[in-house]
């Protein structure tokens, strides 16, 4: 295969490109006009006096990986334009628990009204950056890689998939419309793994991939008889994965799917596949604890 | 305390309000739009015969408690309004794994175009109920009762909350608009407990309740004196809490926080707290793994 | 009570605080684009040098009470961000007719274009201001606070409760979602207060306050005797009232409501209410007269 | 003049036309999510059980001109499309004080929820037509008109117009693009009257008429001997306003502007003008007094 | 007739005014996330190093007239407000082939990933505005005008339109809203083209212009009897055109539709008439080549 | 090459995949809207009768391949879903001039009002697949396809792809996000092919096929050297094309761009490319003329 190997869950020499700020601005717009309401934040309002000015720092309470720090941060700039922020650290670094990722200073009434929109985006993007790197480290030295799948979150898809790249990993396919992936219900609509390829072939355009899944080796080397560029092996045992990989000679690349945890990664990365097809670390991933602390004397 | 007491983690004896369809409607069609991209659903429509009619259940493939079922089905009938969808559970259900959860019925192509954007906010929401029906049975019988937090995806508050509903939980504040709540760094604006309450009296509206964190005996004495609706003990061992309980007497709404997990909510929930306040229940709880399996010969 | 008293009409010692841009920004785009439409101030660009500098006092015409000066003034902004503007009142004063609120300065096509629309809103929001400022100097002294209700126009509720704020009054519920108000109907459907009082306390989150509304003193006392929060007297005169605040002794805020105007609104003060909720500040007050002056050599 | 006259203040001979859903759905949509928020109906949910049905009829409790009764009912049935709506009287009629306006009936959860919103838009459209009807009434005969201007509320324009037209009223632009009219201010930055006449004449399209501010007899001459389409007299007595009819001799369509009132009115159309232009009734009519009551039994 | 004559082809002397941002920023930020989708630009994404600097030229590759040269140049900047842009030619010129438009400076990333929404959208209007500028061309020193219709592209009118003035031509209406166009069908529903005009002079507003369309000198005739503004000669030969105005005698003004090309066009015009229409130059002009090139050594 | 081959221009056997509504209603309603403004159509409300019924025909003028017929004509149904449609021809067929594609039938004011709309959407895609239809015609039986580029219209790329796939052609890339694409500045900024392809394949995703943008014999070696999947063969003459297909032997995808004209194709497909990629049918392609005929006796 002449697929690039190496990701090792070191942080990136450099960060992966950001996403563009009009790809995401409206999802903190909305975050912020959900937790605002249209009373806006009565304690603060209430308590904290216009004017008064003030210095936070954003902090990592646990040990994980960084992603989306810019972003998140952005939140205090949507509410006032005058807030300034200071990163520290930047996305795919690993953060030490209780080390200051980023200053924020502005008014005081910002701060305090956009904190919770930013954790809550950064708690989110860190963990599924920090779950990331476990499974790439899980399996750093085999030459596979860990690749995200289409199970995020309603509206944070750009994101999450970010998070994933910040973590170590790469990104499969960022929707329906990308590329073909062809699954067994597919299959069964078109009479035929043949059929279906070749509707596939014949429809999309000639800038798409085609990949296919497969749940035995029979299907597999049918696969491969039909020149698809990717296979996808459904919840094979690693001992089934290493034929899987010597009957493919190279002739596809190849991603494992199903049951991949921290402990199962590296046996399954072992037996040669490509790469690793993950789920939970979009959809399941804890959130990283971020917190917020006012610096002494605010 | 006249608060009524009595969740169990039962299934409710009838499922919550439904969110209103204006509410989570504009989130549904940015998920479709997300994942469908502009050329829509390559492979589907590949392969995949115009017209062909599918029928196809929604399964939970773990056990769990439902929530948001209608919801997220409802993705189907955004793409198609053709779509037929017959729920066999309903929100707040406990569902055995293996269980179908709904039927859909329609186009195969809207069926498979649609079927990710449905489990994707389905997986979320039952996990999420299914984490607080945890808590829920964990404190069962000592009469405090399980609530969230503002710790919730960017988009998503009213529908997280709602899982934490059918979870058995309840809700803490939706936003910064409908409640106060002083924290330490609100007290230290205003130099002062004493200040801090009184301009929250004095400013937030008279249909607007206070509570103020606390995280000793003796800001809870201050603030029993200063009279208001609630207190959130902050990250309290269960011994301070029965102290805490004591000394309030009836007084104000107790609410434990920080720290509170399934091993740890009993004996805190025992020490007579009213509430225990739970942000990993919206922010980290693994998806439920549900699933759309096509019948035989669709 | 302990409810604070004290509001006299008089200039509030700081302004209320201005919701965040956030949340009015999209009301005034949209405002501007009603009045552009697709080909723009045919007037203005057909006869109005382009580059031309001008320099415009936004007046009141009429004394009043300002509110929502800069909001509105940020149109001409939203149109070009280049316009300086020059507050020179704040929300919350008293301006006497004629005196000047604002100075803007920018290119005169802009100035020109968006004049209508800064004026159609400060006009509305200052009439609102004024017309409750009249209703809080009327019960000056008694001890009651004047307070709207969610009788808005569609889209402005924030922006007219904000004007309430500048009159010298408060805010009632901003929606549905902020607190549970029992009246009438939902009495009916419960099949009596008891069971709707209770069934209000079961479900409404404990950050909740609970008003009733009653129409005799009979219903008051059961809703004493139900401890809810707050206590909406429909329509009562004001011996009745005095009864009301007699019965209560203090268990419970006192909202007095209907009928409400300059010439009734001390009598039914005097009883010991502690508010008076008007629906007509918001929706019947007239705008006051606010105008838009070139300066002389512009 | 050939400018057709007549209108009386009678209930117009058909409704005028309906504005298209299109353009007013996304103002009911905005005002349903304001008043519902995240966390929707508190009391309604709580009390009212799920599937209760109800009956319910919108009321006019004053006398007054029926404007928008279809557009603010939808908002029940935006809430739910299964809503049953029976609309007794159509806009444009006079409808007495008590007088049912419509009947809706579906889901007492959804009658209750939309309730205010409905109410809030149509006491605001009926107590624009109201006043419009009370102008129209007063120059009955006098062959002259009524037309509102531009000073509407933000995003209410399109409804606001339609109000006028339901009380008898006609329009004039309905924003900046679609006439021209030429302002002292328009004039000082032409340097003349001329200068700006023809600059207009030259740049604005043929498709679009021009109209001259006067405040003198002898700037009304001006304007006639440059040809434009209509004149507005601004804060002329009704004497001079006659001097002006017998000077124009049909020349121009002429409007009276500023200072007209209830008393007024009369007087200045007397004078012989064409169309009297009023603010007040867009910008200050007090809404009329509707309510919704629910038939007993429900 | 009063109308103003004589547009000839040559370069405005002053450039059109430019619609605000207000109006065409929405529809830029929807031609960026189209073209980025969710993972934004790959090839640039991982060619261009992060920070790297770049100039280019936006260059003309055949002779045309410019329009919307800063509209669509703003592409850049609503990815990046850093990037600068130096327009050396203005909207309304006339570029030779070769020439360059303007310079833009900024990340290399940012230019390359917004390059293609600029050029396409620049391509079309100049393509637009070079149409047009050949028809006027055409028709120099016979005093008609050239006018554009409402067939444009759904969401690009205001720019459309904008680009036609760029081109020396003029607008007919904007939209179904600011004049009256009785057409055949319209005439056909209300029974005749009396009935037709007089209905529409009723009930449209006094700022309004009412337009006939006829086919024949008979139904001319007729307009000119009923006093319309406008009338629109369809699909008439010269020798008709040159009787039609000869009947007319400047009663109205006068406009030609219907099969206008280059060719046809100066004999049309030499009729008298004073407008013709042309559907051609807004939805079927070829865009202009306008291409991008990076500076040497960028 | 394995590339499917035989587009010929027939219509084909089942038309392509219609775009899901979600996609493009957000247009359609912005479109109506623009050409709505606040006032309506002011022409049909004032002369044709409320509740009038007619009929209409949607026609082909001159001859040419059908695109989004029920796309554009569901312009009605956002207006009033009333309207019944009855398309008698379909996507991707041939229509003779004068031939009827489809019915229409409703209220005659909303056939009127959304006529313009549909028409402008129908005669630009059907343009846009008869200018397609005659390029593929063109290189007819030479095994060769044509594909359109990324030059489309701001917000209607999804609708101008698949009117290319309507007229028979297929679609490159649908924005930047979704292959690799490689023109020359990128080389530039890589400093070299070999670092460019090099630095695509490392960072883009597995799922993404990668383009090599070469002008040169050399630079085509190094690209099949370099293993592409696609090479773009920019502005190549047929002679040389014929060079490179053979020195390529089907080791990648070829695709030749640039001065592709209805003259220049056949000689350009017959010299054995696969692809000829041609940027004029989306950005330069004249509208097809279709007009709405009203049904006699409506």
């Amino acid at each position: 295969m002449s697929v690039p190997r190496g990701s090792t869950g070191k942080p990136p020499a450099e960060a992966p490109p950001l996403p563009h700020a009009l790809l995401w601005e409206p999802l903190l717009r909305r975050a912020l006009r959900e937790d605002l309401g249209l009373a806006g934040d009565l304690t603060t309002d209430a308590i904290v006096p216009a004017g008064a000015a003030a210095r936070a720092r954003i902090v990592a309470r646990a040990e994980g990986r960084v992603a989306g720090l810019s972003i998140a941060a952005s939140a205090f700039r949507l509410l006032d334009p005058r807030v300034a922020i200071g990163p520290l650290r930047r996305d795919g670094d690993d953060a030490a628990a209780g080390e200051t990722l980023a200053w924020v200073e502005g008014e005081a009434r910002v701060l305090l009204s956009a904190e919770r929109v930013c954790l809550n985006l950064l708690g989110r993007l860190c963990g599924i950056a920090t779950a990331t790197r476990a499974l790439v480290r899980a399996i750093e030295g085999t030459g596979a890689r860990i690749v995200c799948t289409r199970k995020t979150t309603p509206g944070l898809r750009a994101l999450e998939k970010y998070a994933v790249r910040c973590g170590g990993g790469e990104n499969h396919r960022f929707g329906l419309d990308d590329a073909v992936l062809i699954k067994d219900n597919h299959v069964a609509f078109a009479g035929g793994v043949r059929a279906a390829v070749e509707r596939a072939r014949a429809h999309a355009g000639h800038t798409v991939k085609i990949e296919l899944e497969v749940d035995s080796l029979a299907q597999l080397e049918q696969a491969l008889a039909l020149g698809v560029d990717l296979v996808l092996l459904d919840n094979m045992k690693p001992a089934t994965l290493r034929q899987a990989v010597a009957l493919t000679a190279g002739r596809a690349v190849l991603e494992a799917s199903g049951g991949i945890t921290l402990d199962t990664a590296r046996a399954i990365a072992e037996s040669g596949v490509d790469l690793l097809s993950v789920g939970w670390i979009t959809h399941s991933a804890p959130a990283l604890d971020v917190a917020f602390d006012f610096a002494a004397g605010a």
